[in-house]
């Protein structure tokens, strides 16, 4: 199946919803099962990927595809890549060595579901299963991309991207605006960023085409990690199936909402989502779906 | 440089330190560095991956390259990103929720080192780095070779693999020998066998020789094993680096010794010896160093 280019407008939160079902579907298929005494480890995979999530990069990924005349099934089995690095990131980062977070979007972490030791393993076999899957033939025909794909999601995830910027997280080393943009661009901005280097990498874009994307990339990435320290001042624990109020300030750790306060992060929210929007008029009417997409993602209360 | 069949019979222990220094050396250009705050997690990275080791997965792969005319830098690079994954792996299995070990090799464990934390991310981001240098375009100039050396090493460590094998471990659940066995095949002999299809996947090798090779890394991977049992009860603590005296017997776990005993354990490891000779025969003289590392490898004291 072919994504249509110039596809209709659609309710950005219904085309949210279609395609994490759609990731959620896929990746149940892709994910390994066991039979043997074994069979803990993927169990606990499955509980890590297959929860309730919003899929957001997968949507990213998907959504920016339709700018382009390029198949679907490439652009899926990347994004399922792309959250199951995501899934074992957050498996990893709950554990108590590190953030030490019992629960997880309503439900018990997997250390608390299964036990730490299978949760180490359960993050570390989903790592390797992101790459198992974009590896895999049925990605795409042609090795180059399937190589390309797997090549840079290794290079969002590892030292330089995402494994990077939680380092930096645990050391609380940003006493300044660009530390923790440093950090953000690294440990969520990266994986942000791959989202849309997938349909780029697919499509054999233009440098103009990678630009604009990947300007969009980061000031939405950039964007919401501000939203996401707002919530963490004002966010509703109910909504956000985690502990809030404060949690980062409590815990003496600097971010975008106690380095500019609450007024003026919200304010940088609104311009980076104009300034985002605007990297998408090369694209034309086709990028209306993208830009739509914009408050949505950023209007969210968990 | 080309790596020349036929090559001399050399003393095996000369050929073992020769790749270990090989691999050292291009381990320590590969591995990323960084001179930001996450400058802490390279370091950390390094001293896992880096530090004291046998490489004897590395040495594998480079000797049975040897079989094909091949270049040596696909190999090389490939066995680098194998050392990686085995790295990271230690790591993890050291980590207190998992085996809780101190010592490594005569050096403190990473999360002793440096700590829990660091230790978890170091070993995540060890992992990627494997993928990261085998799909770089310096690998190999055909992309479905990087493809394929990347697809067989996530299938070698992930769930169906290496991870799958340390959650049997853990569990502990093999009573029997089939159970040890079948642990063994995924937690040690998965990798073992990896190394072998580097010079395959690289030459482009025949169905006989794809065969010869992996019931060679079978076998070898197998007595390896049960060596590894043996010296767990009569291996000597200075020599190991680390607690030797039983530690599965003492934990109640099952192995190869505690199921066969040791005579006949050793008497397997023989049989496995001579079986792992038979299946070069193929290769004709060019595998007399491959079939004189046997020994070596198996007549080891840590």
């Amino acid at each position: 199946m072919r994504l249509a280019a110039n596809a209709p407008v659609q309710p950005v939160a219904e085309r949210v919803a279609e395609v994490a079902d759609l990731v959620t579907v896929a990746l149940d298929e892709l994910l390994p099962r066991a039979d043997g005494p074994e069979a803990r480890l993927t169990e606990a995979m499955r509980y890590a990927a297959l929860g309730p999530g919003k899929r957001l990069r997968p949507y990213f990924a998907m959504e920016a595809s339709r700018l382009f005349d390029i198949e679907e099934r490439p652009v899926l089995r990347a994004a399922c890549a792309l959250e199951c690095v995501h899934a074992y990131s957050l498996v990893h980062d709950d554990l108590p060595a590190m953030d030490d977070d019992d629960m997880r979007r309503g439900r018990p972490t997997v250390h608390i579901a299964y036990d730490e030791a299978t949760a180490i393993l359960a993050g570390d076999a989903l790592q390797t299963a992101a790459f198992d899957i974009i590896l895999h033939p049925d990605t795409h025909e042609d090795a180059a991309v399937r190589c390309a794909l797997a090549a840079r999601l290794s290079l969002a995830s590892g030292a330089r991207g995402m494994a990077g910027g939680q380092m930096i997280d645990l050391l609380g080393v940003r006493d300044d605006l660009e530390g923790v943009a440093r950090m953000q661009r690294l440990k969520t901005g990266a994986l942000f960023t791959y989202a849309f280097e997938i349909p780029l990498i697919v499509a054999g874009a233009s440098d103009d085409q990678c630009q604009a994307l990947t300007a969009f990339a980061h000031d939405i990435g950039l964007a919401y990690q501000i939203v996401d320290d707002l919530l963490d001042v004002d966010g509703d624990e109910t909504v956000l199936g985690k502990a809030a109020n404060g949690k980062d300030a409590a815990q003496g750790k600097t971010n975008f909402v106690t380095l500019l306060g609450v007024d003026q992060a919200r304010h940088r929210v609104a311009q980076l989502a104009d300034q985002a929007r605007s990297h998408l008029d090369l694209f034309g009417p086709d990028a209306e779906n993208l830009k739509g997409s914009v408050d949505f993602v950023l209007n969210r209360r968990s």
